[in-house]
């Protein structure tokens, strides 16, 4: 098979590359329906964090089981699963806490930008649909396998209750998508930060009330402004810079709380200055093993809507480009 | 008057002062039945955190009102009160979301390691007990103006649940509070690090099952193998150096709780590594504003037994160098 590799900055290639195997008795091959580009797998494209020689890309994916290793009992060919980037046993005391991402078996998955995938510890990372879903549901799907899950933990992480104030940093998918997270849970007032009129409205139609798109200071003190200076109870920081944490934690009212999902890069926090915001703060790798599929295949959510851009696989490096440059959200791919 | 004030590091006199006057319709005037020596105060007395010339010093009170300015209606002089080391009005939004030490109106109280003490917002600063308390019991109600109620902050913020494994950090004052308020909270393990016998022996006192004696990375390998390589529920930071806050975060499983109670003295978190940990974290100055006292009026608690040394006021020099040289946990101060 073909399959989609990072050599440096800026060059995917899609090149040959051995069909997976079956290697451990508790791995599934799963052949891709979908798989997509994430806003994480900029990074190492733009340079922004090193690459160890040339990297297998991907780690979003639903699609048809294959086959399965010996050990697999409850997962079976011929179902349509979706997975997660983290693997998971979701037996270990971690993933029983509900912390599936780290799982005390945890493998981050790579490879996925491919046309098959090898998935380990499949019966714990693996949830498979009722049936097979008709083709316009995929798109939602394999949100469900990051980026709804992503958007899903950042708004729980920040406390998002019924009624309550919420502010999300950064207007990539998973921002917009903690926006629709937010108004599933009931937030009274969801204000997204963007400045980008595509994704304003994507976040509107996600459930945001208002739109701020000032930055940094000047967006703290709009976020203080639209709250009679009293901040917010939950703001999601879906970015990862300092910039948008600081902008997070001094946006939040004291005793509020901030969650951070993407993987932080150049950010210290200074000990004494958190101390005196006196929020709350919680993040990580989100735990997204699939749980909110029953919402997708009922059509009360449609996360898919953040895939602007749906290309075929093997035009991979277009999808890399095209959100390097903001001219797509997020670039879905079809094996 | 006589007061305290510290001229510069290890230098503390106790010398003429002005009189407190009423100086807003809000204050109340309160001739002190106790007041200590806090472990923050020892920072500026070790020259670990700069001073601006002569500081005043003490934020820890509790006596008899002489006297009210015209706005103050619930607080009357004749009252015990008790204070806080933050003033708050317990009416802005702040304060009704509990976060009395980040009121609006919040001032950080000096000057109370005196005989006399003019308190700001005094009617949402002071709590008056249901009578004068017998002598016995003022140890304890000064507790409550801020080591009981940081400590009992840390076992809230650290989410210390029934049954909960807890890891206290620190077994000065705060830590050794932070396990009677775990224990009154119903935890199910409190393991106290400490290497220190008196406060080991306090600590079990107070609730504690288990000590640990090791440090940094020995002591997250001991919290490890104490909970069968899981890491504990609930880890309370007492101390505020980096080292602490490592050894916190780092004894947490992935999704527990780190609160932070000491103002944090360079500490600087690496947002990437933070992010990995999974952990909660919170923290800040704690509101404690006093809500204990009825748990000591009852004998349900008797946090004043961290009280291990009393001074005559004058003596104020030597409770410092006590607490400073580790000789006692906590130095009481008669006026």
């Amino acid at each position: 098979m073909k399959g989609t590799v990072l050599y440096g900055p800026g060059d995917i290639r899609f090149e040959d590359r051995e069909d997976p195997k079956i290697s451990a008795q508790t791995d599934a091959i799963v052949r891709l329906s979908a798989t997509c580009v994430c806003g994480s797998d900029l990074w190492p494209y733009r340079g922004l964090q090193p690459i160890d020689g040339p990297t297998p890309m991907g780690h979003e994916y639903c699609g048809i089981v294959e086959e399965v290793g010996s050990a697999v009992k409850f997962i079976k060919p011929g179902q349509f699963v979706v997975g997660s980037f983290a693997t998971s046993d979701n037996t270990c005391p971690h993933c029983l806490y509900g912390y599936q991402s780290s799982c005390m078996h945890r493998e981050f998955m790579l490879r996925a930008q491919a046309p098959f995938l090898r998935v380990p510890q499949a019966e714990g990372t693996l949830v498979a649909t009722p049936g097979v879903p008709s083709k316009d549901l995929v798109p939602s799907l394999l949100a469900a396998s990051d980026v709804l899950g992503t958007g899903w933990f950042a708004a729980d992480a920040a406390n998002v209750k019924p009624g309550g104030t919420v502010v999300v940093v950064g207007d990539g998918a998973v921002g917009l998508l903690g926006v629709l997270s937010a108004k599933q849970m009931g937030a009274g007032r969801i204000i997204a930060m963007s400045r980008h009129e595509k994704r304003q409205k994507l976040a509107r139609e996600f459930g945001a009330t208002d739109i701020v798109t000032e930055r940094g200071d000047e967006g703290i003190a709009r976020i203080k402004d639209l709250t009679k200076g009293i901040g917010a109870d939950s703001v999601l920081e879906c970015v990862g810079t300092k910039e948008s944490m600081m902008q997070a934690i001094h946006s939040t009212r004291p005793g509020g709380y901030v969650s951070y999902v993407g993987v932080p890069h150049g950010v210290e926090l200074d000990g004494q200055q958190l101390f005196f915001t006196h929020v709350h703060l919680h993040g990580g790798p989100a735990p997204v093993r699939p749980k909110l599929i029953d919402l997708i295949l009922n059509g009360a959510i449609n996360p898919g809507k953040v895939f602007d851009l749906a290309l075929p696989l093997d035009q991979v490096a277009e999808g890399y480009r095209a959100m390097d440059e903001r001219r797509a959200i997020k670039a879905l791919l079809r094996p």
